[in-house]
This record gives C-alpha cells, structure tokens and sequence, in this order.
C-alpha cells in the first residue's frame, strides 16, 4: 500500500491533501483527497466520505465544497475520492458523453466488457480505499458516515443500504434515488452490468429499500429548482420507500437551489455537523 | 449602464451572480461576480470589494473564497471584478508569462502603449465599477470596504490609500506591498508607465504611506510558508510605513500558510466579519 502525496496545503488548521495510489481493484493510478484537522498526537478522529457526482473528480468538493470550516471544528476526516478509472486503457463511453465512462463510474463493479476490467469503484469503494484511509491517516474506523451528491448521492446510499453495520450516519444531496428508473440509471446499469435487471437491484437504493435493506440514519436536501429533479433524481421514491419502510429519514426540499455546488456548499455545514453529532465517542 | 446576466445560482439563501458589461474604460466586455445576500425589499446592503491576484478571474474567489457564508450571515455584498481587460484586440505579456498583461493588470491605468488603451483597471475600479454597483444592486455606498489577495491586496491598498473617505474598512491576504521595490510590481509598474519611477508611488502601498497617504484601519493575513513572501510581498515593509506612519494596522503572520485559496479562504470569514463590524450603520 504505497501512497504518493501529490499536494498538500494547510487549510483552517489542519491539512488538505491530494494522494495518488495503484489500485488493485480498478488496475489504474487512482486520485483521492483527504482533510485531515488538527489534532492531539495519536488522537483518531471520526471520518467522513463523499462521493462526487458526474464528470467530477476528487477536485470539484475540495474546490468547492467549502466543507473545511466544519470539519475543522467537529474534527471530522474528510476523504473524496474520484467518480471512474481514468487513464488512456480504460474505455470511455462509445460517443464521449458526460453519463457513462470516464468521471461516471456509478460506485458498481462493471460485469460487461471492455469495463469489467477497470469499473470496479463499487469494490474500491466499499473495500479498497477504506483499508488504505485506515492505514495510512489518523482514523477511527468504527465511526465512518458517508455523503455524496447526485451519482455520488447514489453511491452513498446504496453502499450503505449494503453495508448497514457500517456507517453510523449516512447523508446525499441531490442523489439518484432509483437508477433503475431514470435514464442516467439504466444507461450505466445497463451498460456496466448488462440488460438482465436483476443484477441492477443491489445499486438502486429505493429496491434496495424495498427489499428490506436498512439504514442507520438518512439526510437528504434537494433543491427544488434543480434541473435534473424531475427526469433523473424522483426524490419522491426515496421518499415513498422510505415511509413504507419506516426508516428513520430526514428529506427536505429546499426552494430555489439548484444542481450545482452553490447549493452542495450551502447545506455542507450542516450536513458535516449531522454526521459529527452521530460520530462521537 | 446595460448588464447582461450570464448566470445566477442561490447560495446561502441570497444570489451569486455573474454579470458582463462594456466598460467604458477599458473597451472591452468585463465580467464580475456579486454575491447579494438574502435582504428585505428595499433594504440597502454594505458592500466589500474583493480585488484577485495574479491569473485570476471573478470566478477564483467565487468558487474557492468561501465567503458567502460570513456575507449571508453578516449581510454583506460582495464583488468580484476581473483582474485585466481580456479579448483579441488586448495586448499581453510579449513572452506571454502570467506576471503582466492578461490576468495582471496590476490596477493601474497604463501610460505605455500598447497597453493604454485598454489596461484601465485603476480607473475601472475606482469609478466606473462603483458606479455601476451603485445603481444595479441594493447596496448602500456609504458603508465601502475593500479586500483583496496579492496582486489584488496591491490593489486593495493603494485604491484605499488613494480615496481615504471611500471605504470604512481595508483588508488584505498576502498583498503584494511595495511594487517598486519586488521583481513582478517593477516588471508591471516599468511595463504599464514606464521607467520613470515617479509615476510608480501612486501604485505602491508602502510609497504612499511614506508619503503621508493614510487608511482608516487595516487587517493584513500573510502566510508564513508562502514561497512569494520573501522576494515578492515583503511583508515586513509594510508593518514598518505602517508603525512609522502610526495607523492603525492589524498584520498577522500565519504559520505553515502558503499563498492559495486554502489560506485564503481559511481566513477569509474572519476578514469578512472584520469588515462587518466597520460597516454597521
């Protein structure tokens, strides 16, 4: 597990850095950044994923997710991951397009080939890259939650929905709720997994919801001006399945704010402060 | 005085905007960003001028400053211009580095062809951009203040030395303090008014404060890891005119702070809040 530092910068106390590593699951060089707070010497501190959405990168929340400020003062961990593979072997999409591909891994572990061989960000994800966080930072792994926004919003809930012991807290702006449903949903599913839907159902959080599985918690906001709302994101499944299942969430339309990180940075405090309260000792 | 709307997201419960004009100093389109916070119909807003640095745009400190947290919180507008004209027709750096011509315009009005014609960023600044606030936006132009990081703390500075009576609050981030004395303000001040250095003082913080220029307050966060410290802000200069000129001048040295938005936006809460307090009625 070797770990090349490729940036850090001093940020509200603690460090923000930027680290790059072989992965054994996606076979390329794979980017991450982390946040790390000031701390007492040996001191292991709560953490917390996100999961970036389409055409993201670990750059886009570090830029500008504005989460520093309030993971400085709760002493949260903050490790952002990228959304694909990337590199000049692995296969994008066939016509180039932002939903599938390179930057639009969907957290699944591809069956289809070309992508079976480098789409494994479900496996880097739920295994990989939290055994390298927990080696390499100073973590307290029994108090993980996890965010994400839209396709990361997604990944965050149905890898929790997965692995319910876990994470004690789980939150997602803006998430795709029901791939299997939506048309960035069923593209990827489709073809990163083949047209058999079976096979969709343990990545799309409202069947995963349906078919039983359990979250400890769950925060969702989504703006209601958001563009995507209607076609891609149906908040009102997550919501139904949700109720039906009597899970303990918290969804709330917020007015006006649209897909973008004006509205992730707005809500980012609040949300790094929900994880904390359900992340201490 | 025609404003054309380029784009408009709701952040913080307020507008980050971005808008686009023909500036009649300059000759060219300019663009800048506002952020108005949420407010009473009719109420008139403080206002904080923020001046970029080197290679920036509007958009570096839209997206990575983090200010529309403290703004929303303290009701502050916040302005973002441009840091040179930009288009075909504008002349830059003949061997096109990144310390003058496009993206350094250094806030001054050029003496020297070619760049007379359209490098006006003093003049854009001072006049035509207040101006232009003033009847677009709720804002309230007797409570001013002025910020800005490195090239544009330069800026910050000497348009506050300049207008005394214009601005209740001066901030600065790792400003560029004394032009004349440091290789990118004698390359820009040389390059935009020639080499006669007695056009230079106006552009130069610490000349005009030896000069008897004066501020009504001043808060200066500098970092103390930042690779341009030495050779290129002198911090130290300042804090001596200041000290010599006996005004009241708060500058701080930060430990293991380097010059990015990291540091910027670590700080820039605390300057907004600063300002905030000046700019009550």
């Amino acid at each position: 597990m070797t770990l090349e530092t490729l940036s850090t910068n001093k940020a509200y106390g603690g460090v923000q850095g930027v680290y790059r590593h072989q992965s054994r699951e996606t076979g390329t060089a794979m980017t991450f950044a982390v946040f790390v707070p000031e701390h007492e010497p040996g001191e292991r501190l709560p953490v917390l994923f996100y999961l970036s959405g389409l055409t993201c990168t670990h750059a886009n929340v570090m830029e500008k997710g504005e989460y520093r400020a309030a993971c400085a003062a709760e002493k949260i961990v903050f490790v952002a991951p990228d959304t694909s593979p990337r590199g000049e072997e692995v296969p994008d999409d066939a016509e180039g397009k932002y939903d599938f591909g390179l930057g639009a891994g969907f957290y699944v572990d591809a069956t289809q080939p070309p992508f079976d061989r480098h789409y494994r960000m479900r496996s880097y994800v739920e295994q990989e890259l939290p055994e390298l966080i927990a080696a390499k930072f100073p973590v307290d792994m029994a108090r993980q939650g996890i965010t994400g926004h839209s396709m990361g919003g997604h990944g965050a809930l149905t890898i929790a929905l997965r692995n319910p012991s876990r994470f004690r807290s789980v939150s997602a702006f803006a998430p795709i709720v029901a791939p299997s449903q939506v048309p960035w949903g069923q593209k990827a599913l489709a073809g990163y997994l083949g047209d058999d839907k079976s096979a969709w159902a343990e990545y799309d959080a409202v069947a995963l919801i349906e078919s039983g599985a359990s979250l400890p918690n769950l925060l969702v906001d989504q703006g209601a001006a958001d563009n995507f709302l209607e076609q891609e994101l149906k908040t009102h499944l997550l919501e139904d399945a949700c109720a039906k299942a009597g899970l303990d969430a918290t969804i709330r339309m917020q007015p006006g704010y649209d897909h973008s990180y004006y509205f992730i940075s707005t809500f980012m405090g609040e949300h790094v402060r929900w994880h904390a309260q359900r992340l201490r000792n």
